[in-house]
């Protein structure tokens, strides 16, 4: 299952949504899937069995809006399975109040699946990224504890987005990494019971200004408007258990030419580990994007080649999607 | 004026309110202050002006939660002074509904100003505490730009809140700053017009876990364990006009000797360079908060001494109140 949220022009406005993929549609390029509103098809599903307010009733079960839709864990998943299954048996096109269960390419724009994390934090958990990176000299302490800064939450471009790069930066890079999302809530969470707090995985570019991240870095308080400015991540969020994120082949082809490929089979600190290491004395909240820092090779700083005006990114996860944006100075 | 965040208990559980201290009851300790809760005494306003919907309009007005409130702007304030002057003048008890204008203490838990704010970014601005942190290594960038990391927004704690020590840390250390809010969204904001986006001012203590920090700055993207259990904010906010900034004393004491004293009048970057700076190509939202950085001497990493199991660390800024925790391990 994809999940994504996604927003609909309504004559009272803009409206937010989640949907999930219409697999029987084939085409899962980002914006050109049929997507299914599990919301409205929860609801019509509700109403079928002859439940009193399905509208009400499907709102609290398949929240439509991501964080709150997390919040209920395991159970919003399955549900979402429900609604979807309900979607391909029926030909009815409406759920409770006429609220479309289906949108066709062209009827929706799509959000990152998540449009506001509740938080932002990614790691550098790749022994051959940081080598790469750090010109060979790796501090001890990469090995004994996973490191990562937190980044902004509010700066989450959606699938598709051109990315304007800040003026104040000339080296436009971009990181191949997938990210974790948490669902359930917790503090002080063993490895061994990490798993079940992560609900699932999406796309993540971490768009980085090598110029100004060098310089800031100087200042030994860590990257901020190197990395501040835009973040990608979708375009869909794949449950857990719909995905074996540590074989996903991980792509990144720009303007088309595969520029990098890996896996996070080599993340030397696993998300179950970080996973132990952030919730100590912390507590993780749904919504929490961690990600998993870049692959070998998995950005342009490690390749020697930079992102030039009007580049587009594609990063590609088997088994999540195409996340593609374009970069202009 | 005086804001406060503050939670009473009802029979449906508790809810959250925005108040402003009764500075005529004198004891502005926090929690030991008369709140006026803002959007009764406004609705109380309206009611006896004739107002048809009194309640509805206060709460569009004066919105009892801090963010909403912020995101009102210059006229949230406003509209919080009538309130306070209203309630000064009225005998009246209730607003509209019934609602209780006016907290005795006891009748209230004081909660930070921002309970959860949008974001948390921590400068380091002033060149005396960085000299005496770094060893005297200071790189160029620092006087280049203003450096700075995010903190955890989601690890507020209240005003007078035990804070419980991580495991993984046995040096406690405390950092006396102050902290600018965001009053207006903005971007590529003129450091000339940065002072029109700050709503106020509030206490902050950047409480600091000095092991872990060493150990993961050495990993070169910032500090994250080491500080991101607890943020202390409060007791109070207070609006920027109602405070000269630069010139406000701030003082540490720790089981009530006197470590640490000085003002942010030695910021090397200021709040307006700082707002110019992070406004670039990142849209700054009310509620997100800009910590100055530690004044010079202000925490005892620079006195060469910690705070021990059971230390009672107070934060006192003139004009704004003393910020007190206890920490245990």
């Amino acid at each position: 299952m994809k999940l994504a949220t996604f927003e609909v022009q309504t004559s009272v406005g803009p409206v937010e949504r989640i949907g999930a993929v219409d697999e029987s549609t084939a085409d899962d390029t980002a914006g050109e899937a049929t997507l299914v509103d599990l919301t409205a098809a929860y609801g019509a599903a509700l109403e079928a069995e002859g439940e009193p307010a399905p509208a009400d009733l499907a709102h609290a079960r398949v929240p439509p809006e991501m964080i709150a839709f997390l919040e209920r864990g395991d159970r919003a998943i399955a549900d979402a399975r429900e609604a979807l299954e309900y979607a391909a048996e029926t030909d009815r096109e409406r759920g409770p109040g006429g609220a479309k269960i289906r949108y066709e390419p062209g009827e929706y724009d799509l959000l990152a699946p998540l449009p506001r994390p509740n938080s932002l934090r990614d790691f550098m958990a790749i022994e051959e990224h940081v080598q790469n990176s750090m010109d060979g000299e790796i501090d001890d302490v990469w090995y004994e504890l996973p490191v990562y800064y937190k980044g902004n939450a509010d700066s989450v471009v959606a699938p598709g987005e051109t990315v304007k790069w800040p003026a104040y930066s000339s080296i436009m890079d971009y990181e191949l990494e997938i990210a974790a999302v948490i669902g359930k809530r917790g503090r002080d969470i063993a490895a061994e019971d990490a798993e079940d707090h992560i609900a699932g995985y999406t796309v993540f570019n971490d768009f980085s200004a090598r110029d100004i991240q060098g310089r800031e870095m100087k200042g030994r308080l860590g990257p901020a408007k190197g990395k501040d400015f835009a973040n990608g991540l979708g375009p869909y969020f794949v449950p857990a258990e719909d995905i074996n994120v540590l074989e996903a082949p991980m792509t990144a082809r720009i303007d088309g030419e595969v520029w990098s490929e890996g896996t996070v089979d080599e993340m030397y600190h696993s998300f179950s580990d970080i996973i132990a290491h952030v919730s100590q004395s912390e507590t993780l909240h749904p919504g929490d994007v961690i990600g998993s820092g870049t692959v070998g090779g998995g950005c342009g700083l490690e390749l020697g080649k930079w992102l030039e005006d009007g580049s587009t990114v594609e990063l590609e996860i088997e088994g999540i999607g195409t996340l593609e944006h374009t970069v202009v100075e």
